[in-house]
């Protein structure tokens, strides 16, 4: 099967409170439109740190502990899996232009976005 | 920035009775050692069928409602975005081989599969 190309639409920044920026690139602006403090979104990233080698394991054992069986790489959470795209679902702190302030992030610094998607409330 | 590469890992198949099957590629077979029948997983799969003219909107009327304002295509989970990525959670219904069958999967049939993960229990 061919690859798919996936176009970055921002960056991950890390601050030293813990909380992250989704710094997202201007001409994707826009598409924030309606996005606001407290909303629950989803967070698409690229796990841009892992070695390239590790897109070919496809048993790990679970949170690295070796005393745990082989898992699948489908079964668990584990960067380590042949598309290091990683989903997680954060709250919005505030909106700044195109910066969006998110708590619980758990993307390296520097990871590119690839996508945000509303979330129902709760 | 540079375009990222994914590689499709399998294939949705729809099945006459709203079910769906994820047909996962022979080579990455042993990526869902642990998968069974009744788990969550939540599956990454490309909106393929989305014409690449859509990838450029960045706001749209939710639901394709027009009585309802634009909304940033961030702030919402309609298939138009810059990177055509579903992200649905569903629960395992079967696992035969390389196929498993899953319930309530919106991708269309002959979607390629990025990427499946684990979900907790809830």
């Amino acid at each position: 099967m061919l690859p798919l190309a996936v176009e970055p639409i921002g960056t991950v920044r890390r601050r030293a409170d813990g909380s992250s920026v989704l710094e997202v690139r201007e001409e994707f602006q826009e598409g924030l439109l309606g996005i606001a403090p407290g909303d629950r979104i989803q967070v698409l990233y690229w796990m841009h740190k892992l070695n390239p080698q590790a897109r070919r394991r496809l048993q790990v054992h679970p949170r690295g502990d070796t005393s745990r069986p082989l898992a699948g790489v489908f079964s668990v959470r584990s960067p380590m899996r042949p598309n290091p795209i990683g989903v997680s679902s954060v709250q919005v702190q505030a909106v700044e232009g195109n910066r969006i302030v998110v708590a619980g992030l758990d993307a390296l610094d520097g990871s590119p976005v690839l996508d945000i998607k509303g979330l129902p409330d709760r």
